[in-house]
């Protein structure tokens, strides 16, 4: 189509693309030498360029030789981690977590909170990602990052039970002060860490509170092999029933499981049967370090259930590299299923645009280029010599292709990194500032830890 | 060490910079503000960087901020084979040989080669590659871009004995043409294609060339559990036995396997027992996409073999990111062996060096940033959000950098790419030529192709 209201004046236009749309059966398909017009933040158009030249817009970005796709969106990250990238190596999960990874959060602050929030937002715009799922501590502090950052973000407040009702109280009270926030772009969810630190009564308060307040639930379940055969040992139940014994799987925004690895057979039907919005975030890089099972993206499909790309932290997943998780969401699934025609990368950047939308709560607003959709949108150039020649589109952007490829990320049709210069964070005074806080925060000479992590029973 | 020969004009002198050094154990350690003197393409000293400030020096390079590594090798690709990136995707390794890429080769012309030898060169510097092992056809035109591009090279002229005579001749006369070109960055080896399409009476004739002439030998071998397999069903023998029984094993100057995933348990005695050096080159990235296992690294470990790491061609592998396959490799021996504590950062970084080095039969030359090797450098940028902060330098290079973080790229002492731009290749110029020539290339029409692949016995 050719930009509709000729004559008034577009927010920004793009122009000389290829532009990745979807049809109406979530098909992608590839609109050569296109033209998008943004207006108040949104969508306008997507089509053939031709007439564009003379069209009047406040901004304009000739995007010859790239393509544009909906930005990236990760689906379960700890942002602020990143601060750890790189401290806890070559450790199965039990001594990531006990020996490293929870003493050293007992230091953390909301300083270091904030400053780990801002070197991943910067992180993230060059990586095109336009929205994260954050499910962290001190969130009051990401939410005021990714108002400044200009990100949009799916933000919890992280509880244990060994809180004590606390916690829960908090991490409601997050989600209600933050919804709507920064213009829009920050929603909010409520954040029990997991099935194994949060007790059932916790759990199904949670899940009433989801109700009464219209609140999705994003918690970590079923994260390994492991933790399924520790709840069954315990409880004889999976974690996956768990949450369905305490209403989480009937909660109307939905709610989004982090992980889900160790989803076993049993669990499939009671996925399938839910009565809320389920969705899976897979985040693979971090499975194959910790030699995890990845997440059956397979069988979950097969139910119909969306599964989300995410990085998880940068502590474990060593960087918020959602363009890698797309790829190797397609290369490790393969290997998994023996099938080398089972995700194809048509179906990986569908993962990468509607489903990771759906999953979190936002498959009306962002996920694809389409008019009336939020202006969350990526550059990237294929005219690198790894990228080229281009048999096959699809394939270039999952399999050929890299973050450091974006050149442009704009959120909300607001331009937050061009021709790879970040816009709205200043990158050295962020390392700069963090690096000086670095050896308070890694100190583990206090011997505590902020929680426990899931042992086999004795 | 303070640079020696004060007072003599260097060539080139890096300062500033954090230089990857391996200690007579073979242990990896790091230089901080280090200096690297290069006289005559050779390394003449590694050392901190204090009274450089002074030292004359033609051309000089400021690397604050930047890793110093040996420059990356690709132990096994088919660098032409770019021109195909993407042409067969989400297929099983027969029909991706038989029905797209065996009946495209059938197309090539030595232009063709020409053409993505280029472009394959411009993605290699690029990624940081300083040397590379190729194995394919029309090979005068891929030494001839090696000699332009200034890259190092290990080059085979690939035969089948369905060629008759003629190929194996055609492999030696190449090999003793070349031996030694481009000023010493060329070196060459015998390359018979595979056990499967290479006879034994080819095989044990050109182990007698190889130990005649001094050369080394650089095939496909037990490429898939399938040929491992598929050669017990029809001759008894799996595919290292091939080689043992022919004499492949006992070359003077080295075997190269390319691939190994086949490699079982009773192979790795004959492995063991091998009279001559043997080397694996493993590309862990295609086995994934084929749903192959990956090559058994730990297990050729334990009985001393090098393991380089490689490629293959970008229609397989979509890129010739030697970056990714050190991640990919750290990632999926951790998942394969089911050890998150197995191979380590430091222990990728030592295949990416000192091992692939040998695999490459460079191992007195390249590999290591030490007096008197080849200066074949590269200069990675750490400063990036992704990479900070750095807790662990081996971890930052293995899980959080990328190959888009090299800024410079040397070899012989000579800077192919300063700051990301290449020096050496019409990038644009390569892309443009080659894109008129596609649609001839990938033409099937004709229905033939240039081999068979490997298919069960009846």
């Amino acid at each position: 189509m050719t930009p509709s209201r000729a004559g008034s004046s577009a927010d920004l236009l793009i122009t000389g693309c290829t532009a990745l749309v979807h049809d109406d059966q979530e098909q992608i398909g590839f609109v050569e030498d296109a033209a998008i017009v943004v207006r108040g933040g949104v969508i306008e158009s997507v089509g053939p360029a031709a007439g564009t030249t003379e069209f009047p817009a406040a901004e304009r970005i000739d995007a010859r030789g790239q393509v544009a796709l909906p930005g990236l969106i990760n689906c379960h990250t700890h942002a602020p981690m990143v601060a750890l990238r790189g401290v806890a190596e070559d450790l199965p999960a039990e001594e990531w977590f006990n020996d490293v990874v929870w003493p050293i959060e007992s230091n953390l602050t909301p300083k270091d909170v904030e400053l780990g929030a801002r070197l991943a937002c910067a992180e993230m715009i060059r990586g095109g990602v336009t929205c994260f799922a954050d499910h962290y501590f001190a969130m009051d502090t990401v939410a005021a990052v990714t108002a400044e950052s200009g990100l949009r973000a799916h933000l919890g407040e992280a509880y244990f039970s060994s809180q004590g009702p606390e916690g829960r109280r908090k991490s409601l009270e997050f989600a209600l002060r933050h919804r709507g926030g920064a213009g829009g772009r920050i929603t909010t969810a409520l954040a029990p860490h997991a099935p194994y630190t949060v007790d059932d009564t916790d759990l199904a308060a949670t899940a009433e509170l989801a109700r009464e307040h219209g609140l999705p639930v994003h918690l970590h379940a079923s994260e390994s092999r492991d933790q399924t055969d520790n709840s069954l040992a315990r409880h004889g139940v999976t974690p996956i029933e768990v949450l369905e014994r305490t209403g989480l799987l009937g909660v109307d925004a939905g709610v989004l499981i982090a992980h889900g690895t160790g989803i076993v057979e049993r669990d499939l039907p009671v996925l399938e049967r839910a009565t809320g919005p389920v969705a899976v975030a897979s985040a693979p890089r971090g499975y194959l370090k910790f030699a995890w099972p990845t997440t059956p993206v397979r069988a979950l499909r097969r139910i119909g259930i969306d599964v989300g790309l995410a990085t998880d932290g940068a502590a474990s997943n060593n960087s918020l590299d959602v363009w890698e998780s797309m790829a190797l969401t397609a290369l490790v699934q393969k290997s998994t299923e023996g099938d080398p025609r089972w995700l194809t990368s048509r179906q990986a950047l569908h993962h990468a645009t509607l489903q990771s939308a759906r999953a979190v709560g936002l498959g009306e607003r962002i996920g694809s280029l389409a008019p009336g959709r939020r202006a969350d949108i990526v550059l990237v150039d294929v005219t690198g010599p790894h990228t080229q020649p281009v048999h096959d589109l699809a394939a270039t952007l999952v399999h050929s292709a890299r973050s450091s490829d974006v050149r442009t990320t704009i959120v909300d049709g607001r331009v937050l990194m061009r021709d790879r210069e970040l816009l709205t964070i200043d990158l050295p005074a962020t390392v700069r500032e963090l690096g000086e806080r670095l050896p308070a925060l890694v100190d583990r000479s206090h011997g505590t830890r902020i929680q426990e992590y899931d042992k086999p029973p004795e």
